[in-house]
């Protein structure tokens, strides 16, 4: 276990930092990747976002889903559900006091991952690509779970 | 680098606390309101959740989606996809050794954007007030992320 | 509040550390069972994925939702919303020295509630099994919450 005095100089701390930092941003990314496309498509969901497009009728047409919204959206979906156990498993997993090299693979295989795996779902490459992508990113998460498990189980 | 012995006393990592625990919450009352609109609208999506309304088809036409809940469960993945990254990047900032002030401005942005963001929301206020809300908490993190990214990328 | 150079002898912190991990194991297994009732019960929602059981018209066939696919994903979604605050109120009280009794209590309480929250889902237990399971794991973190709030409230 890390000393804790010294935090700020604990390299796996900081590589912890910078990747979760960077996987966060390309989540964060998502939302933008939603509305660029909720905009430029004319798609909307809620009445109030495309009030400035006409009244009553004309603006209802707007309401509507479309595929290339719907992927954004499942893909950032996806994304929450493997970046939240990545973010809670991996600060505990760095804390704990792996080898740097060990945690270096871990953390740069994941983000690896799942940069791969939202450009294989926007551009719907085929499978198993996002497959694939998908795998590596939940392997590597369970394997920092085992590590944190296997070292001190306290229940 | 804050000293780690002293996180205790640490204002930055209580004012984190103090933030972080109050935004969550606004995002469990969004569980709340979704439960309280499904009872009082009656409009469910788990056949077993209206059981007690009749049976076979009597109970069926329960199984319906409303306006009003979807509204809600729309705030809450939109507070999910934005409070996540809150969470995270706003952790490892607050470790980082920001000063109080600034950290305070990051914190207090962020959860102010959000509260409103969910008021523009759940009322479907007119454009732009949720978008502004929106982007402001957006720019926090993003303020955030850029600084622990300036001040140590470790790759 | 605990001495941070004894963070790895912190027993609640360790505490904290295992019920997390659980909890999101618990969580990413979810994935897999959406997965596995995706490919087994051929449902699928991105052309790509169906791809390799014919061509055209034959492959969008199995473009479809289906009820046992949607009980997974719902159960996934309320994972999220509530393992989320979880997640960050738990470790903000785990860091804030509460007493080793009353954290377990709190831990074992969240992770057999949501357990039990996702059988009762999967299964389709007749009410209020699922509505206690959840109300179980909303009010321990409630509780986590006030205990923060109360003990030092940073505005």
């Amino acid at each position: 276990m890390a000393d804790f005095t010294q935090l700020g100089k604990n390299e796996v701390f900081l590589a912890f930092t910078t990747y979760a930092t960077i996987v966060l941003l390309k989540m964060m990314f998502m939302s933008s990747a939603t509305a660029f496309f909720r905009v430029t498509k004319k798609v909307f969901i809620n009445p109030e976002d495309c009030a400035h497009l006409g009244k009553g009728e004309n603006a209802k047409k707007y309401l509507r889903t479309d595929d290339s919204v719907e992927r954004v959206r499942r893909a950032h979906l996806n994304d929450l559900e493997n970046i939240v156990p990545f973010l809670g498993i991996g600060l505990l997993y760095a804390l704990s006091g792996p080898s740097l090299s060990t945690a270096l693979l871990h953390f740069r295989l994941f983000v690896g991952a799942r940069i791969y795996h939202t450009i294989a779902y926007l551009f719907a490459f085929r499978q198993p690509n996002r497959g694939l992508a998908f795998f590596v990113g939940y392997g590597v998460t369970f394997s920092m779970a085992f590590s944190l498990l296997r070292n001190k189980l306290y229940l």
